[in-house]
């Protein structure tokens, strides 16, 4: 007997774990029903009828009750013809079928919760708790007779109601030829598929088990969907393609121009990046092996200008003061609406976006990364075309965009490219003889190892990407080629060459990729203006340090934390507390596809997170010419200081004074 | 000053007319504001910025209040340069630029007010009250500014609460792009369409004042629809046209048959019925000159089969026992889904039924009827292949349907057809010389009159009619050629003529149209049937006379109420109290488009009506043999016999008996 339960006559006593549950049912009940009695997690899609499998059990033990199976019925016909999708386990039992004869401990394994948790790697994060917007339920439907039945409409929400508590359901006129086929061709039994616990958004005949979701990560250069099993959680399968806008322009300001200057060009953008969902998900679909037909929810995050382009909008007003978004809260619509060929009923959840520069794609990140969860200060920083910026704790979160500019892209670089292969990445130089080595995107070697020479055989050096540039310029400094103004020193070793007024250093030959004195301007101001805009943000928080920053987004996660805060682009840290975010603002959309409740929590969070604007703040433009130098000096940085050598100031005496512009005078 | 009111300074005192509400408001403030402040119904679109034209106000005059412009301010530029749709009448003001000065009486003429009536016909019947389920509203919206001005969206919704006091509004995502647009082509201000206090179905730049919306009634012969100004409650064009569907089978039966017999044969009747609704909003915006896209709503009734046909759902089930409807309740989904090409937000409402076989058209009918309005017991008959029957009053309200069968449409007469031009629709027959006298369908001379000749030569004769078969028989039996149990009795006189072993009359000779002894017994088969239906609703209300009889339907108009109750079709009732009901149903129809109260009380009396079912109860068998005589013997008929001088029982004893049978054998 369950310690401190008086059990009367023809009733036992039933403890649930893991949950701790308690309570006594009549004997006889079936361990479904007495889990629905005493409000424990038990999954059930086919409300009890033995088709499903989903509230398979185990008998457990505790000391004062022993294992002992006849505590339980013994297997009837139910369990032993069972044969459903979700094999039964020789341990388990059904608990639609299993009746209870006596006191015992029944233990409900994971993957018999309806909310189970799906772990994630993280352990400051939560974990996510499975409970999708949509639901499947199975319901046998009482035949039409003559006199009031009611209409088929009618006794489908009878049956819903009756057996899974569901009231006041609406269902679209749409789909009442679907009810009235699946009736026939179910035999008066229909699966429906529920949303948010009010719209029926789906109809099976018979029994049905499969529910699946899609999250998107739209970014300017890469589409990613992840496909999730909304039953499990599980991530089935996950898929990247080019974002086919590409062809319209690299960067997105260069989106908006053509939006901007072509008749049309709006919408060619949008038809462009919503034929890559589409696609996307008939590839997932395809290496997961599941019909189109069991997605029923899309989630979607992306930058303002791609979350615009997806919803039909037009982005031009987000290339120019005042920046004004046509909608940022969360948006609802169909799959179809966007041309996303899914089960027609399928959902899209567009996750909100915080402000003109800072979009669903730093709203997802925050859902993910959780700054509110803690009283750290973490500092999250997404980096494109403009940086968004996300800084706070559990008491307070604020948010900005700051103008970088493409630089960071390998936009406005000499030699700049994006990230594809033949692009430089990794940058290192040799503080004595000031001779680089490299390593490209997609390969494993280091210029001075083997096997460089084949993997450029294969795809030649082709110019540096925006994590090459900020390596080389972080290099540089460090060897005292490029002095704390940025300027480039004349130094000895045939690595730095003359070019106009200036000079520049040689990174490659063959083809000749030069680090211009351009190029380090250009980073310098897009890395004062990232600074810059944190540094606002900080001041506004009250704080003059961070006890975390996290960088988020593809380039995020390939930049080195110490290159970064030897650039000064991220405030000073302890470098163990400076990490990537991976990819954060897709997790951000694989979590509000799994859980009702993360999107509460995104929406409430862009609802509380405080929007700086760095374009009308006076104190923006003072750090930003404070932080032009390398590294700034306006802040000390007993982190970096300890992590790296740095040159002293002035770094190293130039051996001869330029040159050039006495000759040429 | 205005009696029982005191006046501080700085106030003045307003009565408005014809509400009779009064109060007192501030010196200087507009009619308009002084209105919405004492919650008088004065309209406006354009939120009293002197666009609209709708706030037109008069001074009015009492005892104590002399008529005295000076009351109001002198008309300022705002209405001196008014130009809008809506001409200022010169001796209106308008009253969201008119200023209260001193205490005054204010008269709100019936164009002015939101919710103004429609006057019906009828004087027994309410009139409606125009307040329909879309309204359009006007706002100026902020322009966005750095900082946090909001989104578009944000801000749209904002101007809405403030100006409209609407609140919780949802605006679809298929709508953000018409947003952003026509806030840029309106500069900043737009009209918006709001369905039923809760979704924005439609969005256009700057004012707009045109919103207009069709009623439809959907008949197995002919759809038929009504466009109607929801700003005015006006019908501003009509039309009718031949269900499409009609090469598919000429009654509902043989439709459900063809429906039944081919692969995919609902589908094809589904989109002629849907492509007929579209056509038909097509030539009444012609007609009217309006844009399609100006239909905001649709509105729907219909027998269950074409109720079933216009929403896609397979009508089989609808043409066998239980005859299960798939839905019942009103249904609601957009134009589009129905292929109606209108405002792309348009919406459709779809009445409810009332059971298997009292369809939406019954329910319309009842809405425009009203048999739950008074005491007196209404009894409501529509003929079809299925008499759908309603019996009531205030306390009480039942409703059946009759299987009579498609004798009453012409189908199963041997000269049968549907009332067309060449269709005999009028009968009179001399009760001396037997000699008949027929009117046409579409004719307007009697055959003994001058001009019938012309007519037949345009349009010859091609057979008879539901309605022409009714009276011909009622007239055979006052002429003492039918007797009482639905024999045709050998008479002299030629019209009589032998066929096989029965007699049949001879109506006309070319072409021969003949009224047999089959025909008789159709005829008397499908009004026994309907006669019962209405007497065993009688027993459960438990009355045996009813005080109105109304006959619905495009049938039910063309039956005369005397033969009707010769034939014994219909129960025993003051003549002057049977009357056709016009077009019921459509009517009911432009009531729930024109009336958000229409809805909900037609969705009321169809929740709170008692189906009966003819098929189970022993009684309907009982009344229905007792009531295949002319006239059925069960009941005494002391209006009818006032009315008419009816044959004796025995009526006329035949000359000869049965010569055929003895010959024949």
């Amino acid at each position: 007997m369950v310690e401190g339960e008086a059990v009367t006559e023809g009733e036992a006593s039933v403890l649930f774990t893991p949950s701790g549950r308690q309570g006594k049912v009549p004997l006889d009940s079936t361990v479904l029903d007495a889990a629905r009695q005493l409000s424990v997690d038990l999954d059930s899609i086919c409300g009890g009828r033995g088709i499903c499998g989903r509230c398979q059990v185990r008998i457990g033990s505790t000391k004062n009750i022993t294992r002992d199976e006849a505590r339980l019925s013994r297997p009837g016909p139910t369990e032993l013809k069972y044969r459903g999708r979700r094999p039964l386990d020789p341990e388990h039992r059904l608990g639609c079928a299993a009746r209870i004869l006596d006191d015992v401990v029944v233990d409900v394994p994971p993957e018999s919760q309806v909310h189970r948790q799906v772990v994630r790697k993280r352990p400051e994060v939560v974990d996510i708790e499975v409970d999708p917007v949509v639901r499947l339920y199975y319901v046998e439907v009482a035949e039409a007779g003559l006199g009031d039945a009611g209409s088929d409409l009618l006794r489908v929400m009878q049956a819903l109601e009756a057996d899974w508590g569901l009231t006041d359901l609406h269902l679209p006129t749409a789909l009442l030829p679907d009810l009235q086929h699946n009736l026939q061709a179910g035999r008066s039994s229909v699966t429906v598929a529920v949303h948010d616990e009010s719209n029926v958004t789906a109809i099976w005949p018979g029994f049905h088990d499969r529910s699946f979701g899609v999250a998107f990560d739209v970014g300017s250069t890469t589409v990613a969907g992840h496909l999730c099993d909304l039953l499990t959680g599980e991530i089935v399968a996950s898929h990247g393609e080019m974002n086919p806008q590409i062809r319209f322009g690299e960067d997105v300001m260069s989106r908006v121009s053509y939006a901007m200057m072509n008749e049309g060009g709006a919408d060619e953008l949008t038809s462009a990046v919503r034929s890559a969902l589409d696609k996307a998900v008939g590839t997932l679909c395809g290496e997961a092996g599941i019909d189109r037909a069991d997605v029923l929810e899309v989630t979607l995050v992306g930058n303002p200008i791609m979350h615009h382009l997806v919803l039909g909008l037009d982005p031009t007003p987000l290339g120019a003061a005042p920046f004004a978004l046509v909608v940022d809260s969360a948006v609802r619509m169909k799959a179809a609406e966007l041309g996303i060929e899914a089960n027609p009923g399928a959902m899209v959840y567009v996750l909100p976006c915080i402000a003109g520069h800072v979009g669903a794609d730093a709203a997802g990140a925050m859902l993910s990364e959780g700054p509110q969860l803690g009283e750290e200060i973490q500092l999250m920083v997404d980096v494109g075309t403009n940086a968004e910026i996300v800084l706070g704790n559990s008491s307070r979160l604020l948010a900005a965009s700051s103008p970088t500019g493409p630089a960071f892209e390998g936009a406005q670089i000499s030699s700049g490219q994006r990230a594809t292969p033949g692009a430089i990445e990794r940058v290192r130089i040799d503080r004595e003889t000031l001779e680089p080595r490299i390593k490209l995107v997609g390969g494993s070697a280091w210029s001075d190892q083997d096997g460089f020479e084949e993997e450029i055989a294969d795809t030649p050096v082709t110019g540096i990407c925006g994590s090459g540039i900020i390596e080389a310029i972080a290099e540089l400094y460090l060897a005292g080629v490029i002095r704390p103004d940025g300027t480039i020193a004349d130094l000895p070793g045939g690595r730095v060459v003359e070019d106009d007024r200036t000079f520049s250093y040689r990174l490659w030959n063959d083809p000749i990729i030069d680090v211009t004195q351009a190029d380090v301007r250009a980073i310098q101001l897009a890395k004062a203006a990232l600074y810059a805009g944190a540094r606002l943000l900080m001041d506004h928080f009250g704080t003059d340090t961070v006890d975390q920053v996290r960088l988020a987004g593809a380039f995020g996660n390939h930049i080195d934390p110490l290159h970064a805060m030897v650039l000064g682009m991220i405030p000073d840290c302890d470098l163990a507390s400076v990490s990537g975010a991976g990819n954060a603002a897709g997790t951000g959309a694989i979590m509000a596809l799994l859980s009702k409740e993360a999107r509460e929590t995104v929406e409430d969070l862009v609802h509380s997170v405080e929007k700086i604007e760095t374009a009308t703040e006076a104190r923006f433009q003072e750090h930003f010419v404070a932080a032009i130098a390398i590294p700034h000096e306006s802040a000390p940085h007993p982190n970096l200081e300890k992590a790296v050598d740095l040159p002293e100031t002035p770094s190293v005496e130039p051996k001869r004074r330029r040159r050039r512009p006495a000759n040429a005078r």
